[in-house]
């Protein structure tokens, strides 16, 4: 299984994408920013050209996102969920499963703890990844934790994501426009996917071209 | 000026269209609903897919979205945040300006009052825009009472807004790619464009014809 993983923000979305399960490995860890001059608005655009080029180059079995609780950062928590909303709409918009785990969730899937702190956390995605250093950008290190802990916490979890996505499969009428949108945005973002592609490879360690033969797990 | 009005919510988004200034006019009224066994991933999905099909039809100059303040009620908050994310993001895709205003703006701006109430602003709004009685569906009506008061407190907050769309368009990177993406939305829309039109007629009442013949007002 390959997961996406989305910690999200407005300012900046550290993402990173895992597949296997006893021994994951990380083929892809960058961070997605947006400029603080310009609007909202503008910046959730830019997190959706970007997550959804992403999607395209990796194709992940699930989008795993970090729930934003209402008692988060009042500063911060609105623009942070509507990023988490953002990643969430272009999974599902392209059929993915999406999934939420909440940060005590990561926390204790990685180091059995849900009150690590952030140095346990990257210590322990570093070990766990089999990597010879922290994932680079630091605070990518968030996302693979989380992609992490969707494999992990696996299963029942999965099933039920599932279930709820086939639900959402019986209703054509969304599931035909959904489908229309997001075949209009595969066409989109191909064209973009090359620029795209050359500058993730330019700013992140990749250990596994992106070829889509289905790793067996 | 044509200004389109979203009052948020991952179950129900009221929309409204007005258009003029002084005697401003309501071309268009409608409910977006989206059903609550689905999952949030796939709510989002429709909203995106029904708020682009209105905006691909009624072509409005603004969109003006209710903003959400992370004090609101906490079991909803999250939810409207990302509703009202995904309406910016879709106007912000089309390179229309994107204006938010807070609900003591909009009660100020209908009755002269932050504090009105709900009936205060429903009867307000129907003398407003010359109605014979409240907009249907009355979840709407705040919609309306958005898009009037972007109207009104009109210059000076217009001027900022377009300032800002201005500055992201110097970045000719990230508006190419917003512009690709909204190409693709259109046509992807065209086609669902005339089962939405129908049902949307169905259920509002219309006062006007979509000409986009620019209303003098």
């Amino acid at each position: 299984m390959r997961v996406l993983g989305v910690d999200p923000g407005l300012t900046r979305c550290g993402v990173a994408v895992v597949e296997g399960s006893r021994s994951p490995m990380l083929l892809h860890v960058s961070v997605v920013r947006t400029d603080a001059d310009l609007d909202t608005p503008r910046r959730l655009v830019t997190i959706e050209a970007e997550l959804d080029a992403l999607m395209e180059r990796w194709l992940p079995d699930v989008v795993a996102v970090e729930r934003v609780f209402a008692q988060n950062n009042l500063n911060t928590v609105i623009g942070t969920a509507q990023a988490a909303g953002t990643a969430m709409m272009v999974g599902a918009r392209r059929g993915i499963p999406v999934a939420e785990h909440t940060p005590s969730e990561i926390k204790a899937a990685i180091t059995g703890s849900g009150r690590a702190d952030k140095a346990q956390i990257t210590t322990m995605v570093t070990r766990i990844l089999s990597l010879d250093a922290p994932p680079r950008p630091a605070d990518a290190a968030d996302a693979a934790a989380l992609a992490i802990c969707h494999l992990w916490r696996g299963a029942t979890k999965n099933r039920i994501t599932e279930a709820v996505a086939a639900r959402g499969r019986q209703r054509p009428d969304l599931e035909a426009r959904a489908q229309e949108i997001a075949e209009r945005q595969r066409r989109a973002v191909s064209q973009a996917r090359a620029k795209a592609t050359a500058s993730t490879n330019a700013r992140t360690g990749i250990r596994k071209p992106a070829s889509r033969g289905r790793t067996t797990t």
